[in-house]
């Protein structure tokens, strides 16, 4: 009879454990809507080091958004070296979240395909201003922050392109091919305060069938 | 003695249940990064409704992308009345993908922001051209892409701005205001074939101090 006992509570602790776990593993639709919700602009942070392999699925990520035809405009330059920051961010107003981030990444995409003439598909290639690369690059960069912030880091967005007195240094300091901008600045870290996000649900800016 | 063994069979059952319940749950980082590299274009779908809350959610997303002075361009018209579509997507070659949608979300931007004059903060407020709506707008297409993956659904962004073929019919057909452009028109559905996401990770796209 001890021994039932003792298998009893066994298997309710067992049910515990179960449960508990039910309770933590929401569904993947869920997790990956909380993400979505909980991204936020993050402009303070600790200055501790990101480790290598999440930089490096933060920048898959950012690489795996669409891109029309296929183009991939991007590339991504990752600065840790914060004795070069006043030079290369000499356009931006707030130095303090670049300092503080444990590294920051420039987004860069290259405004041009290379492909045959339209009207002659056999035809020597030709470099043309690429239309849409601008929308795959905000993709990129979204995906980029969501990783950020599924890993416990956060980030802030700061814009690059197209304002010329932003973009000029960074260009210049960074060596940047002609055809390539500097998109966006991203400082990454763990965050030093705490960040709500905004809740940006408005169901007015939903129309059915017509405006 | 029965009852032990049938006892013993129980724990090992739930130690089972456990394990399998632990091979399911991931990390939330994991999930997160999966639902990124596994987001790609379907253009295939069963042609079966979207339910009205996954919708919700899938357009929850969208507006909660990041957007530069929190200016919020976005509007979507939800179109699920296929009799319209010859109409609306004219400017499109192929029908297929919206005929066999679940529903098509026309994703529009304000490319204008009301607010006074910089040279003057107290003056009367102005209308100007947003230099970066059309980033915001890449996030949120990005953000209702996410969900829509992340809901077992299948989507193809369509670029409709800046192609004035493209933007013309929808713009026309669905009443937009005058500073309001049709920015990517998305049809979503249940695949009706296997899709496989590119791997797009290069290596070479990252630079690290300068390019």
């Amino acid at each position: 009879m001890k021994k039932v006992i003792l298998m009893l509570a066994a298997v309710l602790t067992m049910a515990a454990c179960c449960n508990k776990q039910e309770t933590a593993t929401t569904d993947p639709a869920d997790v990956v809507m909380q993400n979505i919700l909980n991204r936020k602009s993050v402009r303070s942070y600790t200055g501790d080091t990101i480790p290598a392999a999440v930089m490096e699925n933060i920048l898959k990520a950012a690489m795996s958004a669409p891109t029309g035809m296929d183009v991939r405009p991007w590339s991504f330059v990752v600065l840790t070296d914060k004795s070069q920051y006043e030079t290369i961010f000499a356009g931006n107003f707030n130095m303090k979240k670049f300092m503080e981030s444990g590294a920051v990444v420039v987004i860069c995409a290259d405004t041009t395909v290379t492909r045959p003439p339209r009207d002659n598909p056999d035809g020597p290639a030709v470099t043309v201003d690429d239309p849409i690369w601008r929308d795959d690059m905000g993709a990129c960069t979204e995906n980029l922050l969501l990783a950020v912030e599924a890993y416990g880091l956060g980030a802030c967005w700061t814009a690059c392109y197209p304002f010329p007195d932003t973009m000029k240094p960074v260009k210049e300091a960074l060596g940047l091919p002609a055809s390539v901008v500097p998109y966006a600045i991203v400082p990454i870290g763990y965050p030093s305060t705490e960040n709500t996000p905004k809740d940006k649900w408005d169901p007015a800016r939903v129309h059915y069938d017509r405006w």
